[in-house]
């Protein structure tokens, strides 16, 4: 697979961006280093036209940019994601450097469309939200004033997932064949309606249990093979009880 | 001597800035990265309420930035500088990628003040101004497409700067004294004279001589004392013609 296919797997997903400047920005950045797939996910103001001046000459970009309500709608299909998030989460996995993680992200293009998630200018994206992507990542900064903007975030992004594209090796003989997200998140649901039923869950008083479950599962990269079979075991022992 | 105290050494100078919010979004990308000492050579509009509005919290580093007319006087006392170029220019030395250059510059600071330049948004800097530079730095860019955003060029160079003096080797036990810029210039400027005084160059008759000088001393990184023989030398040799 050749560099430009590579980055033509990658989505941008910006959620909630308030600024329809920062979207052009985005859509800039992202051309600059031959991405192309734009998702936003509600939007407050899009299209825009200081978006469309902010872009410059990628208003292509824009003009193909996928507008959905929800994060899963936006990652349905993809393998892998890795959401930015600036501050430590303390039930989170812990988020690993851009420079160290982009490779992987890149390498996965292989077994299928990948994205980059990034959240509100000023909230970021919710805990639901980065558990919900695949790992956690974060651009090391000042830690007096880690404030990047939202269009010079996406810039650095796909800076490095342009290098990464064109160091990456060769694909492998037999990829693996990854869950796709939707596939993942039936899991989780199918689990935690069994964990319900079972009594086991107490949708009530909840804890940590998803949290720790999404970072087991997140750390695993599940195959499709393995989805079915956990589904599979699931449905078995309900039925059982 | 610490990442902190490396990224204070760097200046960021900014070269004929048409877009007073660039200037803002360069104070902010800077500011994420820890770097603060900005240099505008003669900017189209500054002060101004658009750049501090897109500076957003680093405010302080758009206070404390020194406004000057040319760029020699944004250089002087630097003892390296890397100048940001997008375009091939047939005479120059090729461009470094900026992943490959950063940390050379980085690990300069152990012997003076270091300098990043950027021009103008739409015509960049002239082909003189990078030549008054030690190294031209090119960002890896989508060919179709290759024009990023001032702001977010900053921003990625910072980010390559904090990187690169976070992991930069600690300091030597006796780095060389490097010529400052404005040395390597006055040594220049001798030798030009000398030159037109001997007849052996033509100022109504310039060709490349200029340019392949400086891409020559700019190479070997004259040191101060380096810089006092050979002007000896020119003095030397011009006293017995």
């Amino acid at each position: 697979m050749q560099a430009g296919e590579r980055l033509e797997r990658i989505r941008v997903v910006l959620v909630r961006t308030s600024h329809p400047g920062n979207i052009g920005a985005a859509a800039r950045a992202m051309k600059t280093m031959g991405l192309s797939r734009l998702y936003l996910v509600s939007p407050l103001a899009f299209p825009d036209p200081v978006a469309e001046a902010r872009a410059s000459g990628a208003t292509d970009v824009l003009d193909n940019a996928v507008v959905v309500d929800t994060l899963e709608q936006a990652l349905e299909g993809t393998v892998y994601s890795a959401a930015l998030t600036a501050r430590r989460r303390e039930w989170a996995a812990p988020a690993a450097y851009v420079r160290d993680a982009v490779p992987e992200l890149v390498a996965r293009v292989q077994e299928g469309e990948v994205a980059l998630v990034f959240g509100a200018e000023t909230s970021g994206l919710t805990n639901d939200e980065v558990l919900r992507c695949t790992v956690p990542v974060t651009i090391p900064a000042n830690p007096g004033y880690s404030s990047l903007n939202l269009g010079a975030a996406v810039q650095l992004l796909c800076y490095e997932c342009r290098i990464a594209a064109v160091d990456a090796p060769p694909m492998e003989e037999a990829p693996r064949v990854l869950a796709t997200f939707d596939e993942v998140e039936g899991f989780h649901r199918h689990l935690d309606d069994a964990m319900v039923r079972s009594g086991f869950f107490k949708p009530d008083n909840p804890g940590r249990l998803h949290a720790r479950l999404r970072r087991l599962f997140g750390r695993i990269r599940l195959e499709r093979e393995e989805v079915n079979i956990l589904r599979g075991i699931l449905s078995a022992l309900e039925r059982k009880s």
